[in-house]
């Protein structure tokens, strides 16, 4: 049950919809996902949201894979059903393997370990650490 | 103040020091972290701390700076100070570029972000992801 | 499933309805929702955090519907289903709309992001902030 | 040591000193702090989080005021030190005085406890609550 | 729906086989549970993962049952309803009462509300317990 | 710095030193931790939190050494700095060891991997423990 209730095309006014068109353009989908549809109660958040998407995860310096994983990794790492159901499924269609999959959940698993092995032991930052910046 | 303090190399017993030529010789440097010289007070665990370590940090499906850049971002959505420091290190000997840095964050921020919005929202899981498994 | 199940008003002990009944009576409801009967199981815990929430979360230098959406803030924030479910109720009660959950929500999002930028960036508290306490 | 170093506004470009110009004369401040001067590095960003920032924490259905402390809520039960002097000196701008603060930080412990208390019982969502969506 | 599925002992390699005979040897169960099922995909994280539960749950300095509860401690703090179910199974079977239970989550919470209690006024560590590493 | 200063013995008011009194009197210490006269400005927030705190860590079904580690492995999973080095030294107190605290340690570091890796692959509660409740 979601708490507002999801927003579909038909009922959407314009600005919506431009939004929705342009989902449903970028990623060659004929419905956009519950997510948007839920946002949509906040045209103005949902706007932002979908432009911040669409511009954080394109192919920059990192490619589009590498991104959905790092997405994915962090959904993990929180939690979030919904986040990992979804953007396992659009890793997938940018060539995601089970090895791929494995090995980031992997990493995912060490660093939440050792996150908190640092934080027990109380380990301070090492000198050359502190001269990057 | 780390909470046990630090096994220097020369403090340590064979099985410490074993762990400690290992990590040097892999990572090619002339000294162990402070990551490791806190651990060393539970040499099983440090050995299988590393041995994980190395393992799936090691080149397989995905290379060694992407996985680099996935523990990095666990460990930013997570705020472990030195876990950012010295694996932030670690990229950049990797070849991490600071547009790299920049879109890897935009993504651990995004995601922290929409992960919550979805909390919020309690938005259903789509059909279509549900039939993946 | 619960872990420890319900108690139900007909089962409860003496200390156990009285916690119930003042419930009922602050709350102008019928019947107690099932935190409180999932915590009833150890009645001291039920009466110390019952007293708690009525007390924090009464009219005071912040009104009940401000404090009611920090409450869901913080549950949105660290993703607790049935906190969100419940809470955003109570705070629609007090007179929370929908352009004030959206407001509120969109501030969750961005905490989370920007708490996150902080940690990446590794950024030093400002000097003017340092003076204050 | 930040991560990345700060951009001074001497050093600025013109992308980067139109924002921080834009912060300043919002915040009626004579300089930007850290945060942003650390998110300068990538001039994208920088300019949607200042964005999103500015218009998020506006007054709209919620009071400035308010806004400012659900922000300081998150990033309390995140543990982002950093958020934490930076919008606490907000909120004391905005009027938030120190009952405010105090009632604000006993919601978000009784939040963050609640939550848990929630988690360990497994508690199912009321029938009630699930009608509202 | 589990992301990858479910490797049963039929499917499943001779190295997977070994990992699942181990552990219902060890546990004294039929069947072993959906976790070690899903994890099998990956057979060598499924090896490495269950000698690790198995050597770290094991009796030591504490005892077997002192040792779930951490585990659950943790598991209720971190809101995994998966591990809160399997591990407050397990930590029956070793002897926690419904006593010890209610015992563990209040303490689960209590730190969770203290843990952000000291975020919010910053307090500063004691130089007593500066001087113990 | 922290946010709100503190409260000593000496500017305290009469509410304020009777908490400071019994929490010297039940630790048997000269002078009250700095979280305490921060939480000072909150009067009965101060008492409240004395007084859960000295309940629930007292020994019941649990003894106090076992509640004190269980106290510590939230923190230190939460990464509360202050929280770790105030609650490393009471365990201490109470007859910590350097092996039990590695085995704490060990459990906080397991399962926060675990809990992770199950929402990595989203594993379905096994039927035996829907049955509990």
């Amino acid at each position: 049950m979601s708490t507002l209730g999801f927003i579909e095309y038909e009922q959407a006014n314009a600005e919506v919809r431009a939004v929705y068109d342009d989902i449903k353009a970028t990623r060659k989908i004929d419905k956009v996902t519950n997510f948007w549809k839920a946002l949509a109660h906040d045209p103005v958040r949902l706007k932002r949201t979908w432009e911040d998407t669409k511009g954080i995860m394109a192919a920059g310096a990192l490619d589009p894979l590498v991104k959905e994983l790092l997405y994915v990794a962090v959904s993990v790492s929180n939690q979030c059903d919904y986040c990992i159901a979804a953007h396992t499924a659009s890793a997938r269609k940018k060539g995601m393997t089970e090895a791929m999959f494995n090995e980031m959940l992997a990493i995912v698993g060490l660093a939440n370990s050792n996150n908190r092995l640092v934080a027990g032991l109380q380990v301070e930052i090492d000198e050359q650490f502190k001269a990057i910046g």
